[in-house]
C-alpha cells in the first residue's frame, strides 16, 4: 500500500483501536470512534477529560492507533504510531464540536469533561492478508 | 458484567485485537484471529516465531487483549491485561494445530515458524455504552 491507499483507507473506517501505555508499562486498547478530523497525518479525536485514557497521555504520550478491515477472505490492518495531546482549549473544542454531542457531554462545548486528543503520526505497519510494511511520515 | 458474562462475551467474538510494547516503549496493536483455545483465563494464540510481536513479546511479555462489538447502537470492549509467552514445544504446538493451517505453515506443525502465543489475564477492564469498570482474576 502506497501512503495515498493507507491515508484512503483510514478514511473510510468507521472504528478506530487506540493504544496507550500505563503507569506499569502495560499497553491498553480501547476502541473508539472513528476521528473527528484529519488534516495530514494528524488525528483529532473526542473524549472524556476524567477518562483513564487521558490520564495515561497526560503521563506518557507514546500511542498508536489501529484501524482494520476483515472481510471473507482479506484482511487489511494499517497500524500508526506517534504521539497524543490531550487538547482543552477553547478554540479546538469548538472546532471539533458537533450537534448531538450534548448526549455525552451534557453542559455543551464547555464541559471540563470533554476534551481533544490530538495524534501526531510518525509512520507505521501495514497488514495485507500475509503481507507486513512499514512506512515512515518522516523525512 | 460479571466474569462469567465477560468470558462467554469473549468467547463469541472472532477477532481479538493483541497489544505489545516496543523497545522504546510505543505501544502496537494487531487484529488476530480469535483464540484457539481458552482455559479458564489463560489464552492460546498461533503466530509466525518470525513475526515482530513475537520479537516484542520475547524481550517484553506485557500485554494486552482486546474484543469488542459495536452494533448500531450499543458498544462493548473487553481489555484484558496481562502476559504473553512465546510457546515453541512440540507438546503445545501439537495440541494447537488444526487443519489447514499448513496454508500458514508449509512444513506443518513442525514448521520452525510456527509458534504459539499463551497469553495469560491477570484482570482487565470492560465498556458497555458509557460505563466502564475494572476486574481482577487475581485473588
Amino acid at each position: 500500500m502506497t501512503v495515498k491507499q493507507i491515508i484512503k483507507f483510514i478514511d473510510t473506517r468507521d472504528t478506530a483501536f487506540i493504544a496507550s501505555v500505563d503507569e506499569d508499562g502495560f499497553p491498553y486498547i480501547k476502541a473508539m470512534l472513528a476521528p473527528r478530523e484529519r488534516d495530514g497525518v494528524v488525528f483529532y479525536f473526542t473524549t472524556n477529560t476524567s477518562s483513564l485514557r487521558v490520564k495515561q497521555f497526560l503521563k506518557n504520550p507514546k500511542a498508536s492507533v489501529y484501524f482494520y478491515r476483515r472481510g471473507r477472505l482479506h484482511y487489511t490492518g494499517v497500524m500508526l504510531k506517534g504521539t497524543m495531546k490531550v487538547l482543552t482549549d477553547k478554540h479546538t473544542k469548538e472546532r471539533i464540536w458537533r450537534d448531538g454531542d450534548t448526549m455525552f457531554y451534557k453542559e455543551g462545548v464547555t464541559d471540563p469533561d470533554y476534551c481533544v486528543l490530538q495524534f501526531v503520526a510518525t509512520g507505521g505497519r501495514c497488514y495485507e492478508d500475509l503481507e507486513t510494511d512499514n512506512f515512515s511520515f518522516e523525512e
